[in-house]
């Protein structure tokens, strides 16, 4: 009997309703002859309501307070949902992370799983239950409730598919898996079967919302494949996987759009070594997330550091780079709030060469700016202009064609590898200079 | 710095007003010069909500996954409540059932404390903190959730109090303190300053639902003095403590009215051992909680047996008696459904006389027929019509002057105590029968 780890998400679990009808889920899985884990997370809303309670009592409550409060979201879950398998005739028993011990660190609202004891969820299901697990919150080894931050019940799926040796893990959401684009802004996208770890983390980094990447970098590691399916429908989702060869005939898999960036530039910055560092450690200082950096020279003594953070970031951005102006004599600051992100993700990339050319063009077809351009193994970003961010989107996807049915794949770039690789080469490493 | 362990019952806690309200009571403790603990329920009506919830998903629910279930009221509040603290100043810690080990037996829905590890609460009232403790919650050996049953946050109270050897205990709720009669009922009724462990859990098993009596007796256990207060003044309310012989000058504390009784007799029982025995294993198997018991020898071989039952429970005990009736040749069954009970309190009873007579009196002046009497060595009870119910309160409240701001106490009876003692005796024993 194979074991297999399912997770249902907060709007899978939304309300009773939908709670049995996850459970359902789980008893169709042990009658195919499985063993049967769930993770859940909190029903619904249920966190922002905690969240929203505590924001009544005071501004800046306590981490540890905080965690203690919201891993009961999921623990009222996980005991409505073998309620809800008992009711219908299978044997089932429910466990908060304190009970199987899903040890991790002390940093309360973000921590790292360090180990899980596998050992009862074992026993359980060698007793013939369906094991339901608290997603999302941990406890420390002194018994301290912690909470794994953004995606913590993913994390939580992939650590225990990990634990126990599952064949693959199976995540329930409200999507039917990956798509080429995000659908809401490209009708034609077209849905995902197989979709390597790298490329996902990429797709997520660029603004694609489907799994969060610490739970993908965690499955990675494991080797633990994640279906990706939803929770209304019986159909296959999206596969995530380690590697193949094969996987690499496909160039272009999928493309995202970043939608609120603010761009900063600061110009004239003496070319001394420790000057990135000085500007970009304010920056951690001040836990600004940055998106890009683009480092450019001007002169031969002086640079222009550029460099994008979500909207939402620019104002702290602005105070502290109007700071650094002051401090370092010379420096100037121009800020932009208008920026978005169109991004091209595929392993092919690494063996098939024109993938920048083809994305330059079809942006370019469309009258569309491109600001910067940064690229990794196997993403190319193109910074422009938030208006145009949607109908970017559409033209990448189908110069790429990959709203077809039939993929696209290598045919005609593999033509153009010899000639154009290594031109695209010393692109990529001059961007990341 | 003594130790001070407070309880916030569900409606002292039940919205983050309230919290506040309580976590500045505990903050003013501390302020006193105090280490303070405290004990939360659930928030207001959080409880039912849950069982609500459990409700929509099976009418079957495990008891095990039923108190996973409930024990997350108790960990939101004290969350929130540790929160309220802090944000005024004064480090807090909270801590659920499982992180200061309250270990239980294994019944869930109904446990019973076993032990409290106190070095957790100890080392962090040492560290100048205010603890908070989940009431009402607690985990077996193997760290199974589990819940104390009604009443289940005084427990905790007392028993967290007996484990750190705290002074006194108080309990903060929506009542003023003890009454000499329900208030509702009796206008004129006073509140009493001090009354006994035996005084109050006789008047819980009345009818006055102030204090649960699992938490009075292991109080009494453990001599644990509890001050029952309100959350809304600073007022004092009522203390329950051991006896004293000072106690004993008192003969009637307080009154009491059980309004929802059915009574049953069983005629004309064949009078030879084991019949009693017989007839009463049938109602405990059935989980039927009987009240009173009353049994009067009619002929020489055969026995009336008469018992009261809360009137929600006629419809299962008359099937069953209805069984009986079919198994024991002879016997014949009668149901009233229209019963009240009215019961007189107090510790002098044992030393002073005329209190029965006295009651009796008071009845008769209001034309209220007695149906049966029922004593203990500090109670009296009359069963009694329904309809008669509040005006038998109201007429034994008058009668033993509870009302007044003195204390009516022994002066009047203790002259007719010689008197009258043997007499009292006499049909105390025999009404024992």
């Amino acid at each position: 009997m194979s074991i297999v780890v399912m997770k249902f998400g907060g709007t899978s679990v939304a309300d009773s309703e939908m709670i049995r009808s996850a459970a359902r889920r789980a008893v169709q899985a042990r009658q195919r002859g499985h063993k049967v884990v769930a993770v859940v997370s909190a029903m619904g809303n249920t966190t922002d309501r905690l969240i929203d309670l505590a924001g009544q009592i005071t501004r800046r409550p306590s981490r540890r307070e905080m965690d203690q409060l919201l891993s009961t979201g999921e623990q009222v879950t996980i005991a409505l949902m073998a309620m809800a398998i008992e009711d219908m005739g299978v044997p089932s028993v429910s466990f908060t992370a304190g009970q199987i011990r899903i040890i991790t660190d002390d940093v309360h609202g973000q921590a790292k799983i360090r180990r899980i004891n596998a050992h009862s969820i074992v026993r359980e299901l060698d007793a013939g239950r369906i094991v339901i697990v608290a997603g999302f919150q941990g406890v420390t080894e002194t018994g301290e409730v912690t909470t794994l931050g953004r995606g913590g019940s993913n994390l939580t799926l992939v650590a225990v598919a990990a634990a126990i040796d599952a064949k693959f893990c199976e995540n329930y959401t409200d999507v039917d898996g990956v798509y080429t684009a995000d659908p809401r802004l490209v009708p034609g996208a077209r849905k995902i079967d197989r979709i390597t770890y790298d490329e996902m983390m990429e797709l997520s980094s660029q603004g694609a919302s489907v799994l969060h990447n610490r739970a993908v970098g965690f499955a990675k590691k494991h080797n633990v494949p994640i279906h990706v399916r939803s929770s209304l429908h019986n159909r296959r989702g999206t596969m995530i996987v380690s590697e193949t060869e094969e996987m690499e005939r496909i160039v272009v898999n999928a493309v995202a759009l970043k939608k609120h960036l603010a761009g900063i530039s600061l110009k004239n910055v003496p070319d001394r070594p420790g000057m990135a560092a000085t500007v970009f450690h304010a920056l951690a200082a001040a836990k600004i997330v940055v998106d890009d950096i683009i480092q450019t020279e001007t002169t031969p003594k002086l640079a222009t550091i550029s460099f994008t953070v979500d909207l939402s970031a620019l104002p702290a951005v602005r105070k502290l780079c109007r700071k650094m102006c002051r401090q370092i004599k010379g420096v100037t600051a121009e800020f932009e709030k208008d920026l978005a992100k169109v991004s091209v993700v595929g392993l092919g990339m690494r063996v098939h060469t024109g993938v920048a050319e083809r994305m330059f063009a079809a942006l370019a077809s469309g009258g569309i700016n491109i600001r910067d351009i940064t690229t990794s193994e196997i993403k190319i970003s193109c910074i422009i202009k938030r208006a145009e961010g949607a109908k970017a989107l559409r033209l990448v996807h189908d110069a790429f064609e990959l709203g077809r049915k039939k993929k696209p794949a290598a045919k005609t770039t593999k033509k153009k590898k010899t000639a154009k690789k290594k031109k695209t080469k010393k692109k990529t490493a001059a961007k990341k200079k």
